[in-house]
């Protein structure tokens, strides 16, 4: 972990991105949340799998990143997902997190053509590097196989490192499986290692993980900032309590527009329960169970009500 | 079969792109051999799985569109590819196939996200052709579910007809499954349904199939064509063994980098064995084993020479 930035926050939020009814992008309503999160702790994974990026266009993820920044959210906090199907579209977006003093960049392998084999991926990953030809480009590696249907190997990372050393600076691993978390934390002392879950934190942080890029830090950052700072402590073990009981009734959903619903609900802000196709809106009756379980879990979101009174 | 417009083609190649030196599309090539493509009687199915396009960005699927046209290929012939991960790319290529006058667009559903339902798949649908709003628009499934990882499935299909019948004219089977392509032609009579290979022709014609949009047709798309012409006479089982001789050959092979190779030797023109990461050119001592085999076939490509002589 001894490459991250200091200034770089520990917790990650996939943000999510909230539309108009129309099935726009909603800039201001972005950089509303991104705010909250901001005074929560959290970093600003954006256009994550959980931001529905691979639903938005080049187009719009550009603007969305200037609409923030240009808001005055501060880019050292960011860290955008820029991959894509197309190379040309990596680079452009890659480039640009770059060129907006973004802390990083999340980049998805291309994930349309299947079984094509660690040669391709590694050239993929080449190309951008060489073509972006930045010295500050930080690029995070996003092992998600159960989606991309191409993984990050540790034979990958290793030909990376060896070639980019500087510019390969860490690995999102979104398999899920701890072996793969433990196996990369243990052969990669150096690369900055965030497992998806905050559920893999009492296990990762001994090994060194950077910490997390984790769904529900959308929800609660806050607890999952203090849980990195204190995991050795008893005061550790309590907040992980409250941070369980909270993901593991949100693992119970179908998350994207679950995590949408219950900021709706605790901004006071119903615009935000949309999602754009081919993604579908939670049913009312399961977000009314989710939010009584929630609620009877204590659950809050502090502050988040400022956030929901962007009207446009 | 009924609604296909007399001047289309039933034979359609899904065209291998072309790409310079520093993997830059390479307009000229491919408009030349578009054209040879088009005296071979293959209609034009640009942008497909084979033609590399979910590693193509939207401004490169427009620019290459509009060469064609403007370089004088009929877009009667054409059949391009305009789904995308991303709604609005989905949309705005829609769109521009119908300005420029396709016969139909061949869209893929949403591919990023998986076991999403069948709802937002149907809604992902219905937003293009809505927001296309144009009643010339002939819009063809892709099933493709071993890539795409969503399946167009036959209730997804007839809630589709139901709302939209004269736009959604047709379906690409690629899923190699025989018995969901008979199942879909029994199912959908009015529907123009392609396998994504001559193999099933002799099956699916007698069914009503409309012809097939076959990764080969690239090679030998005049053979294929008139197969399709005379498959029930004494002619045709001659031509089908020719056909099938070449097919299982290259079914032996990384099918796109392959048919480059192909294209590149006997058109005399090395360039068109570039392929985009994260594919890989095929191995030399492959290739050379490849050629000598077609070789040994009688295989050729006549007057694919000219379209060799491309130069830049």
């Amino acid at each position: 972990m001894n490459q991250q930035q200091a200034s770089m926050p520990r917790v990650f939020a996939p943000v999510i991105t909230p539309f108009t009814a129309d099935l726009a992008v909603d800039a201001p309503r972005l950089v509303a949340f991104c705010k909250w999160l901001v005074t929560q702790r959290a970093g600003l994974a954006i256009f994550g799998t959980n931001s529905e990026a691979n639903s938005l266009s080049l187009a719009e993820r550009i603007e969305l990143l200037d609409a923030l920044v240009d808001g005055g959210v501060d880019p050292r906090f960011m860290m955008p997902g820029t991959g894509a199907s197309a190379l040309p579209d990596a680079v452009t977006l890659t480039r640009h997190a770059v060129a907006r003093g973004c802390a990083g960049a999340l980049v998805l392998p291309p994930f349309f053509y299947k079984g094509v084999g660690e040669d391709g991926v590694y050239r993929y990953y080449c190309e951008i590097i060489e073509k972006v030809a930045a010295s500050q480009l930080r690029l995070y590696l996003y092992h998600i196989p159960q989606l991309s249907g191409v993984a990050i190997t540790a034979s990958l990372i290793a030909r990376l490192r060896q070639k980019y050393p500087k510019t390969i600076a860490g690995l999102k691993d979104s398999s899920g499986d701890w072996e793969n978390t433990r196996r990369m934390l243990e052969e990669f002392p150096d690369l900055q290692v965030y497992p998806a879950s905050e559920a893999l934190l009492e296990r990762a942080l001994p090994l060194g993980a950077a910490g997390c890029i984790s769904a529900t830090a959308n929800l609660q950052p806050r607890l999952i900032a203090d849980y990195i700072d204190q995991w050795s402590m008893p005061r550790g073990r309590q907040i992980n309590g409250q941070l369980t009981a909270v993901r593991l009734r949100m693992q119970n959903t179908v998350m994207i527009p679950a995590l949408k619903a219950v900021v709706a609900h605790y901004a006071g802000d119903p615009a935000w329960t949309t999602v754009r196709p081919p993604l579908s809106a939670a049913a009312p009756a399961e977000v009314q169970k989710l939010l009584a379980d929630l609620d009877g879990m204590g659950f809050a979101m502090p502050g988040i009500a400022a956030a929901g009174e962007v009207k446009q």
